[in-house]
């Protein structure tokens, strides 16, 4: 059927979407939500329907983005047909069944997500019911060789090429600034690709930021990584594994995470990494919270991983806390140097090593952590971690109080005396957050006592900082509300968790997407 | 934060969705598909924010709707910030993780999926775990009432209030147009409302459509069913249950259909319903493949109309083809005319007396079947439906061959001497709807042979109508191809269903959503 082309002069976010009028879409069979194919001078391209009732008839609306592929202005006239049921649609429905899939189903669904060929709501149901049926390891096999398929890759070359990867859920989690300066100084090739934050105060991206650009392309990685052994880069924009940012972006709603083995191995695999160390954070406050998930996620790392042709040791660690004291970018870079200096906290320290100990004993090194240790002490490590800066644009020289940190900043004192009891960690990233971070990079917290610290009345109990008088005020008064650092007095209240059904509105449970 | 506002002028199909440059976003702490309050002149709109990288920043834009309902024409300064999350959605993510979720809950996702705070990905997410994990009785049914409590109601005073539903999925089906004068012509008061068709050929308003007006107010059904007994008439604008119709454009694209019994029931609620006859056609061709199924939902139908105050029988009706011979609504509306005139096919014919009979026993009568076969022969219910059609604003003297069809036609004849084995459903859904049905009411299919006749070589097996040329052609095209109608001697060629890994693309498999 022929339709009069209209531009509107917006983008639908890179997705493929047309308007078309209710009545017009009667004529050609679409329904809503059904796809169209669209031909004009010779180019062919297929677009998801939207319908309007206050659209005039016999028209299509592009967004701006369906506009420029096509080539029209507006005023047009082009060809427009029902388009099939893509045959992805059907491998999304059958798994809502709950059908195994077969790993050529699996390419297509990704190559559809990429394409924008599924909708919104196809994809949102396809990762519900994945997280409903759990996946089996060929489909997550399938889903990360399809992920590192749709996506650029990085070559190093020959021989062993490291990595290491947090599953994330710790805030203050500052151990990759350490360990790939440790690992790189003794020579191995470690490319470290981070996020930025999402949902948590700061990723390793941002807290590297504030000591050196991290936005690189694929080629300037290649030469810092030739310099220096290492890199310590933004991933945000190499397009490693396009298809999980698509996921990402529905899965943040719904607090799912069901892509967590493909979205991290299909990442490492697009690196060229052979020997992994993946850290599962486990606690109370991390995603992992007990040892039963701890040893099953790390069998299927450990499995996944042989299928792709990695080794991979898994690291449980303690995560019933945050990771050091800082929490915030630049706080978290300082406190990153310090440790490589010798002077940061003993947790931040200790769990740097033992990372940096496992990848040294699974490329056969002995004695990993005695090795680690004695590249950190000799200042090797933090030479390395110059050499990076420099490499990577920065500043080599920078020492930790060089980093700038939010000029606003107060205290939160113990209203009673005892020990730390428990530091919640959704309190202490909600708290960061209203605080500032992570855009503005100097704002966060410093923790003054941690789990089993005596803490007398009117003791610090952790500092805000905040670029912005405001921004501090939020963060204080928020703090006030959620009391994030529970002193032992308040065990007998705290009997009752919750009551069902509840009297006042449901908890937001908070869901930590960093992966 | 103060944004500057901007008016897009195009509509968002009524969901209330803004756009927000991505730095702009950091800055208020919104990611995309998060929530924001947005303050102007008193009020106050929550949206879910969309994020764009090519709109300038510290502006917020709003869709037509939006903009409407906060009185913004743009350059305003408006109070933007992020919204917490909505209860409804904590109570989607509790279902994802399979809680069972209480009345009180149900009915805030209800609300909110009507006030469009959930989004669609958040919508399709409940669906699918609905779907997979299914409903309890408890969930149904607050499900049900609280999509009544979303919508309009009517209500004809005292004395039972008759009603009788298809789940759908059989085409050919014009059994309402038959029931409803019968039980109308009996004293009773039966105010059927229907859908048109989505995926069907023609659904029940289509049909009654060519005889008189079916999009009447709440005001004039009252007014019909005063003066008629009866009425037959679309519900789609009367918004009996909103949040169904927001549910059904979801679950169209994924084929599912987890809130049939709420969806249907709510309806009947809506309008008053006291006693009611729900059809489940059963067979290969229906949407309920065995009797089993068709039992337990049967059975799901009764004890929820119990909870919903309503007496329910099923009637499992055989789904195994087409019912009667016509299909697409003038052709439909045919032959239901001649049933009632005593020269309809002899399944239409002995469908409409049995459900009717269900009804009668439903309220107590005797021999409910030989009252309902009384009543038809007697020419009281054609008398019935002339006066509805009347009341409605028809010509209540129609006769059949007075409804115009399509005067493009052609037979499609058998290639070899055989009996009919079986029908596609499916087949003769798609070449109605290529011949041009449900819009083109004029079209459709009329059938020459039913399952188990005997068919000559050459002989007619069925004829397409078409009020277009071109639709007639794609018809036949489709007809060669899917052979609908297919004859003994295939059946040792059709023992292999299917292969699996498929060689060639996964079928469609066809879905009805017609309720």
């Amino acid at each position: 059927m022929d339709l009069i082309a209209g531009v509107l002069n917006i983008t639908a976010g890179g997705k493929r979407i047309v308007i078309i009028n209710g009545d017009t879409a009667i004529s050609l069979g679409v329904h809503s939500s059904d796809r169209v194919r669209v031909s004009y001078g010779g180019k062919e391209l297929i677009a998801i329907a939207d319908l309007a009732a206050d659209f005039p008839p016999d028209r299509i609306w592009f967004y701006l983005e369906m506009a420029q592929a096509l080539g029209v202005i507006g005023n047009e006239t082009v060809q427009v047909q029902l388009a099939p049921m893509p045959e992805s649609l059907g491998h999304v429905r059958a798994k809502i069944r709950g059908q195994r899939l077969l790993d050529q189903e699996i390419r297509t669904i990704v190559n559809d997500v990429v394409e924008q060929h599924l909708s919104d709501i196809e994809i949102s149901a396809f990762l519900t019911a994945l997280k409903i049926y759990g996946l089996s390891m060929g489909e997550t096999e399938a889903l990360s060789l399809a992920m590192v398929e749709s996506g650029q890759s990085l070559s190093f070359g020959a021989g062993p090429i490291l990595d290491k990867h947090s599953i994330g859920g710790i805030p203050g989690d500052k151990t990759s600034m350490i360990v790939v300066p440790i690992v790189a100084a003794a020579g191995f090739t470690i490319p470290k690709t981070s996020s930025r934050a999402i949902t948590s105060p700061a990723g390793t991206a941002d807290r590297v930021e504030t000591l050196c650009p991290v936005d690189l392309s694929l080629g300037e990685i290649r030469s810092v990584v030739k310099k220096t052994n290492g890199c310590l880069v933004w991933g945000g924009s190499l397009e490693l594994a396009p298809a999980d940012d698509l996921f990402i972006q529905v899965e943040y709603p719904l607090g799912i995470d069901p892509l967590l083995l493909p979205s991290i191995m299909s990442k490492k695999k697009a690196i060229g990494a052979t020997h992994v160390v993946i850290d599962i954070p486990t606690g109370m406050g991390a995603k992992i919270k007990t040892a039963t998930e701890a040893y099953t996620l790390a069998s299927d790392f450990v499995h996944l991983g042989k299928h792709l042709g990695m080794s991979v040791e898994c690291a449980l660690t303690f995560g019933e806390q945050p990771l050091g004291c800082g929490i915030g970018p630049a706080l978290e870079a300082r406190e990153a140097l310090s440790t490589l200096m010798g002077e940061g906290p003993v947790d931040v320290h200790e769990k740097a090593v033992s990372l940096a100990g496992l990848l040294f004993e699974l490329v056969g090194e002995k004695n990993g952590r005695l090795k680690a240790e004695e590249i950190l002490r000799s200042g090797k490590a933090m030479a390395k971690l110059q050499e990076i800066i420099e490499a990577q644009g920065g500043n080599p020289s920078i020492k930790p109080e060089d980093i700038p940190v939010g000029p606003e900043h107060a205290e939160v004192r113990a209203p009673q005396k005892g020990r730390v009891l428990w530091i919640s960690t959704d309190g202490i990233v909600q708290v960061a957050r209203a605080a500032g971070t992570p855009k503005e990079k100097g704002a966060g917290i410093v923790l003054h006592a941690k789990v089993g610290d005596a803490v007398a009345k009117d003791g610090v109990l952790f500092e805000v900082y905040a670029e912005r008088s405001n921004k501090l005020e939020s963060a204080l008064e928020l703090a006030k509300r959620l009391e994030p650092v529970v002193l032992t007095k308040k065990t007998e209240e705290r009997m009752l968790l919750d009551q069902y059904p509840a009297k006042t509105a449901a908890h937001d449970e908070s869901f930590m997407l960093e992966r």
